[in-house]
C-alpha cells in the first residue's frame, strides 16, 4: 500500500540531504564543538557553517541564530527571555488566541504567575487577527508581544508587521516575538521585514531532523536565561549542541533554496483539492483562501475527526486532525474562529509539501468519499 | 596520521548500531509520534520500546523515564522543577562545589533569586565529598540535594547514597537528585541503589547521538513544570520528541549492555597509563586511584593546559584542557580540591572509551615527552 502523507504541518520527511548531513557527522565530525583540538575546531566550523547558512536563508546574521532543540525550546527561551528581561517596564502582554501552545501556555503561566494581564487577541473568521485588533491591545504597559505568522491548524497569515507598527506608534516597550515555525520556508519573510525582535523556526517542518530548531535574537536583544550550564550557544541555551541534527536543519534549508517556485505548485494543489473536496456532501472548507497553501482544514460533517482520520489511516492517507500537539482536545483555534462545534469535532487538517502530488488528493477523496459511505454517522 | 581519541568524557563517536538506528528513524519512522494515524503510532511505538530499553538498563521502569535533549536540559528541568516544587519547605539546597556548571550555576541562580542558601560541601584530595560532610550538610530545612555520581574532570566517585540517609535521619523534606552522566555505562548503579528521587544520563557519552539525554523522575515526584507547550513527555518536557536521536540512544544503551566486563580492561589501560606518565618528569596524577578509571587528570608542569593540548592535537591526539563546557576558565574542580595553581594550569583531562588501546596511551605519552622536548616552559 502506498502511503500518502498529507500531515506535514505535524512532520515531515527528512529529506535526502538532511539524512546525508546527518550520517556525516556522526560518523565523520563526531567531536565536541566546545573542544580546542582540530577535530573539535573541524565541528565548530561545520556548526558555524550551518548557522551562517540558515541565517543567510532567513535574512539575518550568523550570530543573531541560537540552536535549540526545536520549536517548543526556542518559543520558551524567547518568551520567558524576554518576560523576565522586560516586566518590570508594564504590566500587559499581548498574543493571538490561535497561538501554539509552547507560546499560549508559556504565557499564561508566566502572566499568572506574575500578575501580568495576557491579551490574547481573538482571529476572524478566516483564523487571522486584524491589523486593527493588534493596533488595539497594544498599549504602553505593553512589555512583550507575540504573533505566530502562520497558523499551525488552519494556515492563517498573521500581520506581524503592524505588531512593529503599533509598538513604535503607542510608546511600547515591548519586545515582538514572532513564532515562525509554519511558515519558514514556504513564506517570504525575514525578521526585516517583520519588524521581529524574537523568531522562532524549526527543522522538522522542513524536511530536516525532529530535535532541533533556531531562535533568531536581534542583534542588541537581552534575554534573561531562563536555562543554565556551560556557556553554549553564548549562554542562551546550554548544553552541548546536537551537530548532527544542526548540520541535517542546515542541508534540509540548502535543499529549500531550490523549491522557491514551489509555493505556486502548492497553490494549485490546495485549489484542486478545495474543488474536489467541495463536490462532496457534507464537506466543509474551513481555512480562508488566503490561507498559507500548504495547511487546508476541513469539517466533514458527522464523522467525528478520529473516525475519519483513523479509517483514512486503514487506507494509507495519513491527515490529522487538528495539530499533532494536542491530540484529543477540541480544537482552540478553530473555536476562536468561531467554528460551529460540529464542524471542529468533524475537523481535518490536510498539509502539504514539495513531495505532495495530485493524486495525494485523488486518494484522499476517494478516501473521504469511501468513509462516508461506511462509517457510522455520529448525531 | 591515525586520530588517538582520548577526550570521551567530552563526547564519544557514535557506534554503528546508534548510527544506525537514527539512519532507520530518519528514513523510516519519520512521522510524529503524538499522530493518531499508523505510521505515528508506530514512531511512538519504537519510542516508547527506546524508553523501556533505557529504563530496563538504568533499573527503573519505562514511566519514570523522560526524554531530554541532554544532560544540560534534563539538570535544568529536574533542578528548577524540583525546587519550586520545594521551595516552600525550607530554605537551603545542598550540592558539591564540583557539579557539572548545569547543575552548579542553575542552583546558583535559584537560590540567589530566592533566597535560599545554598551549601557546596568541598571535596577532599581525591575529588569526592566525604560521607561525614554531606551528613552534617544536609537538614531538616533542606528541601533539595544534587550530588554528581562521578566527577567530570577527575572521575572521583561520590557516596549519593549517603544523602538519602542522611535527608531520612534529619527528617529533611528534600528531593535528591544526582547528574549521571558521567557515571552512566561505566559503574553499576540505579536509581535505587542510589536513593535518589531524580537522575540525570546522557546519550553522546555513552555512544550515541549528541542532543538526546534522559531524566528519572521516581515514580510519585512531583516537578513544577518550568517549560511549557504541547502535552509531550507528559508534559515534563514539551516539544516533539527527537525520535532518530532517542532511538540512536536506545541503540547506544544496548551496545553498552555487551560491555560490562570492559571496566575491569579500562583499569588495566589507567593504570599502565599513570605508570608510563609517573615515569615522564613532571607529570603529575591529579585523579585519585579510587576514580572511576575512565577518567585520567593529569598535570605536566610548567606547560600550559592548551599549549601542550595543541601540541599534541598536532600529532593527532586528543586529550581536554579539563571540560569541555567551561574552555578557557580556571578549573573550580581542581581548586576545590586544593590542588596547586601551577598544577591546575598545566592539567590534562585523558579519558577513555571502550574503543581506547594500550597503543592510545604510547602514543600520548610519546606525545607529551615531546611536547616537553619541544616546547617553551612556561614560568
Amino acid at each position: 500500500m502506498r502511503s500518502i502523507y498529507l500531515d506535514n504541518s505535524a512532520t515531515t520527511a527528512p529529506c535526502e540531504q538532511a539524512v546525508a548531513a546527518v550520517l556525516n557527522s556522526l560518523t565523520n565530525t563526531y567531536a565536541n564543538p566546545s573542544s580546542l583540538y582540530s577535530i573539535g575546531v573541524e565541528a565548530n566550523r561545520m556548526m558555524e557553517q550551518s548557522r551562517e547558512n540558515i541565517a543567510k536563508f532567513l535574512g539575518c546574521s550568523a550570530e543573531e541564530i541560537f540552536f535549540t532543540s526545536g520549536g517548543t525550546e526556542a518559543n520558551n527561551i524567547a518568551l520567558q527571555g524576554a518576560f523576565y528581561a522586560g516586566y518590570r517596564n508594564g504590566n500587559k502582554v499581548v498574543t493571538t488566541a490561535t497561538e501554539h501552545p509552547s507560546v499560549l501556555n508559556t504565557l499564561k503561566e508566566l502572566c499568572r504567575k506574575h500578575s501580568a494581564e495576557l491579551v490574547e487577541i481573538t482571529p476572524d473568521a478566516t483564523g487571522a487577527v486584524s491589523k486593527e485588533k493588534i493596533f488595539e491591545a497594544i498599549d504602553d504597559k505593553t512589555f512583550l508581544v507575540s504573533i505566530m505568522l502562520v497558523n499551525n491548524e488552519v494556515g492563517a497569515i498573521n500581520p506581524v508587521a503592524q505588531a512593529r507598527t503599533a509598538i513604535a506608534r503607542k510608546n511600547s516597550p515591548a519586545l515582538l516575538h514572532s513564532d515562525c515555525v509554519q511558515a519558514f520556508g514556504k513564506l517570504k519573510f525575514s525578521p526585516k521585514t517583520l519588524g521581529v525582535d524574537l523568531l522562532t523556526v524549526s527543522g522538522h517542518k522542513v524536511h530536516g531532523p525532529k530535535g532541533v530548531g533556531a531562535l533568531y535574537v536581534k542583534k542588541g536583544v537581552r534575554l534573561s536565561p531562563t536555562v543554565f550550564g556551560g556557556g553554549q550557544e553564548k549562554g542562551i541555551r546550554p548544553g552541548t549542541q546536537a551537530t548532527a541534527f544542526i548540520d541535517g536543519f542546515s542541508a534540509a534549508v540548502s535543499a529549500l533554496r531550490d523549491e522557491n517556485t514551489d509555493v505556486e505548485r502548492i497553490c494549485e494543489l490546495r485549489d484542486y483539492a478545495v474543488e474536489k473536496l467541495s463536490a462532496l456532501d457534507d464537506v466543509f472548507i474551513n481555512s480562508s483562501p488566503d490561507a498559507l497553501p500548504y495547511i487546508l482544514n476541513i469539517s466533514v460533517l458527522g464523522y467525528r475527526s478520529e473516525v475519519m482520520l483513523r479509517f483514512l489511516s486503514g487506507r494509507g492517507v495519513f491527515v490529522s486532525s487538528g495539530s499533532a500537539c494536542s491530540k484529543g482536545k477540541r480544537s482552540y483555534v478553530l473555536t476562536s474562529m468561531g467554528v460551529s462545534p460540529a464542524r471542529i469535532d468533524s475537523a481535518l487538517r490536510i498539509s502539504f509539501s514539495r513531495y505532495s502530488q495530485k493524486s495525494d488528493i485523488d486518494a484522499l477523496v476517494e478516501g473521504i468519499a469511501q468513509g462516508q459511505a461506511n462509517l457510522l454517522k455520529s448525531k
